[in-house]
């Protein structure tokens, strides 16, 4: 008899490939490490009704479990090797499952990252993933390594998934009157659903030595380039209308695309400082990764966060960032 | 303002230390592999109302939710390295958490593994931990190596986590009029909630070259062992009235005492085969680690389980493993 288990399984186990000597279906898996490389490891769960809605299409949820923890390994410029899943699950739907496995392989697939293991038991829905990558020793892209005089940078957009989220809860930040239009909606939630983990672009700029802290914006731009002011103990200046705004966002109000730029959450894309020497090689290695950049600032010795606009006109700004707990 | 999230962070961030190269605080966790060795990973997934009761305490919860990952390290004989842990909370309470991390930290520290990252997010009670630990390359302990002539043997007991679940369900398994006497139920109950995990043993057997195949008994022995069989494409023949049997299950009635040993679950004991020429070997493996270890059956080249009783007469013993789907 095929148990609700043995169902799960069908739809994850897959041959070891890889840097996989052992996979699923053991104890533990065995992974060989290359020689020389460190290993860095990340681990986030996603929770119904916290980090998704309830209901939350299965395909695009198999794809955003494993690109959150993707984009941690960009941020810290290590290549993408193996991740576990652990999946607790209410009941087991063959359609779920079907289209969840299909959005998790889709995207590991294109990073050549192997499911090697990991646990399915009954619950409130609940994914856990933990990913790991290698980066040779020295060249991991730290919180703790900005510099005052750095530049400060920011790939691809920022807010169109806030902006999602906003439409969605029908948030009052549109105006009386105003809103977003269903295809603009669904313009915006792509980013919120299916977030484009930047792994090439970490990868690049830690391979070739070019940034020296990076982190990944998924609280928000201010809060998590907060992390690496305090952990550098330096402060930056902002520009913020240098700030790239996503396609839907960049059509709103110039309060909406300040704040939700700068404070939104679930972007996804890299914050990185690197030296003023540096700007030819990062325009090259967006290039050669495909992925938009943009020099948003600078990193001061001062402590703390300023913000001037487009004119270098100080600007007082009152913003949080994302709080899974105050949310 | 220190957020429930910052509260949370307190009782588990600790420095580096260690294989750690970076710990937590970054976007990853960055470990330094001892070159030449494979990593031994794992993931479990406990949810509270199907792997624990609600309400369960919190340092003993610590403890369990470590040692079963430790608990597949030593089944495949790799030793601890680090962990990261993963949590989801209804509510950020001081108490549970500071039990929590005591019961964890005090496992960790007792098998030098390092807490080296993870995440927290508020929602039903989930614990996903991720073990990583360190083997010679060929000296796993793989279900697949199984060999017909081996000895099947067991760690420690079997069967009291299965019978304090009994008492506390209050299952008519003890007939009527019978049941647990309180103290019986609470030393039983004490396999249940702080089990050992036996990485001390497996590590030996393994580093030693003692064993063939193992598995850790999570589900029971007869499923347990059924994967070995499954993947080494052999049977066995156990005597029924062999399996070493906890203290408390010990004076029970047979029948019991056969069904809790042979099927409980929960006993995170390994079961192992070797080749009867490793018989003394074992036995000082066993003194050197401090585990009692029991011969209980043997590999056959015919698939299938069965069953003997002491005196080597054939039994038809009709035993169900422990599935988290179907209880």
């Amino acid at each position: 008899m095929l148990s609700e288990f043995d169902l799960i399984k069908q739809y994850f186990v897959r041959p070891a490939a890889g840097r996989a000597t052992l996979g699923i279906g053991d104890d533990c898996a065995l992974l060989t490490p290359a020689p020389g490389m460190q290993t860095a490891i990340s681990s986030d769960m996603l929770v119904e009704g916290r980090h998704f809605f309830a209901g939350e299409d299965a395909q695009r949820l198999g794809h955003k479990s494993l690109a959150v923890n993707l984009s941690d390994l960009a941020a810290m410029g290590a290549r993408p090797v193996a991740f576990t899943l652990a999946l607790a699950l209410p009941a087991a739907e063959r359609s779920w499952l079907e289209g969840f496995s299909r959005g998790l392989f889709a995207l590991a697939d294109a990073h050549g990252c192997e499911l090697i293991g990991g646990d399915t038991t009954k619950g409130p829905l609940n994914i856990c993933i933990t990913v790991f990558g290698e980066v040779a020793p020295g060249r991991a892209l730290r919180r703790s390594a900005a510099v005052a005089g750095d530049d400060v940078w920011v790939s691809g957009t920022l807010g169109d998934a806030r902006l999602a989220l906003a439409g969605y809860r029908n948030e009052p930040v549109f105006g009386p009157g105003a809103g977003l239009a269903p295809e603009a909606l669904a313009a915006a939630g792509t980013r919120m659903h299916t977030p484009t983990p930047r792994v090439a672009l970490g990868v690049l700029l830690a391979e070739r030595g070019l940034a020296h802290a990076a982190i990944d914006i998924s609280d928000g731009l201010v809060g998590d380039l907060g992390h690496i002011l305090e952990k550098s103990g330096v402060g930056a200046t902002l520009n913020a209308d240098a700030l790239p705004a996503g396609p839907v966002l960049a059509s709103q109000p110039r309060a909406l695309r300040r704040a939700f730029t700068a404070a939104g959450g679930d972007d996804y894309e890299i914050c990185f400082t690197a030296p003023p020497a540096s700007r030819e090689a990062i325009a090259a290695a967006a290039a050669d990764s495909g992925t938009p950049v943009t020099r948003i600032g600078r990193i001061d010795p001062a402590p703390g966060l300023r913000w001037t606009d487009a004119d270098g006109a100080a600007l007082a700004l009152e913003l949080a960032s994302f709080d899974h707990f105050s949310h």
